[in-house]
């Protein structure tokens, strides 16, 4: 059977809300199925540190011909290096029928959703939500200022998660896990992938 | 926090599929949070069953009138009884913020799907696709008209499931549950639906 492509998995959102923690917690299951998406850097390798698989190591020079050339998903500036995702490690692991998992700041996720709009976009959110009205509310204890922030701070959120197909509270990490797990296994009952399986193999590809 | 709306999950798929035996399994799992659509009918109550428990029992004019008030969902005669979908039910159901299984032929389906565009359907597939290839080509053993008969069969259900948003393989009962309640869980993180409850909050509903 003609192995399907693979799912492009997105984990994005707010910094602090525990992305980095969600992803080790994922990758530490035994069932996991998905290919760590190796970022690509211009800073030194670390002691124990192996190219190919805690990173990519390339000099400034190549990294910016690889700039140049839109070999990479999404880049960064951080600390005078760069770091970003090779797109041909990505689009290889794809077309090899596996899923790819990248954990991203927004600014990265929002590059790679302009080059891959078919990828699976999911906002880890702060546990705010079940938390929100509460909190808004309060009892009576809150000032209007502390009230006013919590609803700028629901606002900003909102607005982050426009770009997303999901959004997956973090209220407890393992169910974070649980719910991410759940909306891959349901993407790859969308009708309209098996449908291409289907007629793939009726054409006898 | 206002109560989210919740899904309404119809399972169809071929006659002889197994649609009954993963909803009893479903239903016997101690965690399932669904409600069980109940349907109406004007077949009599056999010993033992309960009005409102097993099924709504209707005399045939009480039946007619509600199909005529556009009060069935879906319905259907077989062996001179109306089976049929009651809409207040399943609506007051998904008000409370309960989602609602129901599992039905394909022609209540395609009903449904008319009156309900936003609910969640999945096709439960025969263990076909995994194994689809290899029957078509057969070990040199299978004489054209199988083969012909299978390329028929296939696209068949390929037509079939035209309908729907998922689509599960029915290999092993409890591996098609999993991928139900997947599907379930990861539609109640997309990311529109997380986004209402968001506003709703902010406005204070």
């Amino acid at each position: 059977m003609r192995k399907e492509r693979g799912l492009l998995i997105v984990l994005s959102g707010p910094s602090g809300v525990g992305k980095g923690t969600v992803r080790k917690e994922l990758f530490s299951q035994p069932d996991t199925n998905y290919e760590y998406s190796i970022s690509m850097t211009t800073r030194k390798a670390r002691e124990g540190e192996v190219d190919g698989v805690d990173y990519f190591f390339k000099d400034k020079e190549d990294f910016e011909v690889l700039i140049e050339q839109g070999k990479l998903l999404e880049y960064a500036q951080y600390v005078g290096n760069y770091y970003g995702t090779p797109i041909d490690y990505v689009n290889q692991t794809l077309d090899a029928g596996r899923d790819v998992f990248l954990e991203i700041e927004v600014q990265g996720a929002t590059q790679i959703r302009e080059k891959v709009p078919d990828g699976l976009f999911i906002f880890l959110a702060p546990p705010s939500l079940s938390e929100l009205q509460s909190r808004l509310v309060g009892r009576g204890t809150e000032t209007e200022d502390v009230i006013a922030n919590r609803i700028a701070a629901a606002n900003k959120e909102l607005e982050m998660m426009n770009l997303y197909d999901y959004v997956v509270e973090n209220d407890e990490v393992t169910l974070a896990c649980d719910r991410i797990n759940s909306i891959v296994v349901a993407e790859h009952c969308r009708r309209e992938r098996v449908e291409k399986q289907y007629l793939a193999m009726l054409k006898g590809e």
